[in-house]
């Protein structure tokens, strides 16, 4: 998607280290006006798809999710981090391997709010290694519900998660991926999806 | 606001120890058309204000934030919950004590994304003891921002926070006020609040 592979080169910051910042419009200050061209664009793409709930992740998922479901006209879910598996109630949860934090934490959604009835989209921020959504996943599959795709606003293409999934079959739309950095340079390199606008 | 409280009384779910769980629309699974409502009332009721952010905390702030924003046309900043001062570049921090998790934690704030010109409005889905805000509104200090007002969705009118924002003349508007829940009939009684739609 044109837009935000533009303000990815505008206002993104390549560090040492294959590290992307982009914590001044999508994770941490969020531009709500972006939001709504990423969530028109999904809707779009997976018009096709009988979608009846969103799926994310907190934190930063939530924000894009929530703006992204008023294209859908569905509720989202978030999956909550826990140290513990605990609340009241019957949950699924899965075990996530987080690289950035060097930690595996569980992540837990309500028994209540997924069943074998739901076709699932899953939206989140960012796509490296996949290990977010390969944990939401599981819960899909645990709920016994289907899962209609994957949203992704930026995937690290020259990591492994995004090929994982494409291979295991499922629908993602990443509406930028990124093949290469230069931290040195600050060059960002896209790879060309026709398809997307 | 009748529509929120309407919600409540027929979703809310009223537990022992003056537990009220709204998971079902509000912080688990979350009903966009309902923080859409939401959002427009804030935009009325702090219509006279020049706010040009929305400041939030992670995790179930977030997505009622991004919502309200598109009636703001601002962007939105959620502070992060941290064990550690990390990250890189300077953040602003404050201690947060949670009732619920029975743990302090740090949140932390980028210096690059609040400062001195910044008119904020805080939002966020509960207010109870008043932590959360207070911690935020040290940040806003910290930054040297100003703060316009506090939107919450769900007050419990019984317990301190409300009462102790209000008292430091912060303009608090909680869209619904419970004041008395009772477990073992499920009726929950909301403050009369004659200037709210």
């Amino acid at each position: 998607m044109k837009l935000l592979e533009e303000r990815i080169a505008r206002d993104g910051v390549v560090k040492e280290g294959n590290v992307l910042k982009v914590d001044s419009f999508l994770n941490h200050q969020m531009d709500t006006d972006l939001f709504n061209a990423l969530g028109k664009e999904w809707a779009r793409l997976f018009a096709d798809c009988p979608i009846n709930k969103i799926l994310t992740i907190e934190a930063s998922g939530i924000g894009i999710a929530c703006i992204a479901a008023q294209h859908f006209g569905v509720p989202v879910v978030f999956a909550k981090k826990s140290q513990s598996i605990n609340l009241d109630g019957d949950v699924y949860s899965a075990k996530i391997e987080s690289f950035t934090h060097k930690k595996i934490y569980n992540v837990i959604v309500s028994q209540k709010f997924i069943g074998p009835d739901d076709h699932i989209l899953i939206i989140d921020d960012f796509l490296a290694n996949g290990c977010a959504v390969l944990g939401l996943i599981e819960i899909l599959k645990e709920a016994g519900a289907t899962l209609e795709g994957v949203g992704i606003a930026v995937e690290k293409g020259f990591q492994k998660g995004g090929q994982e999934l494409r291979d295991m079959g499922i629908r993602v739309e990443s509406l930028a991926i990124v093949d290469g950095m230069d931290a040195s340079t600050g060059k960002i390199t896209f790879r060309p999806q026709p398809s997307h606008t």
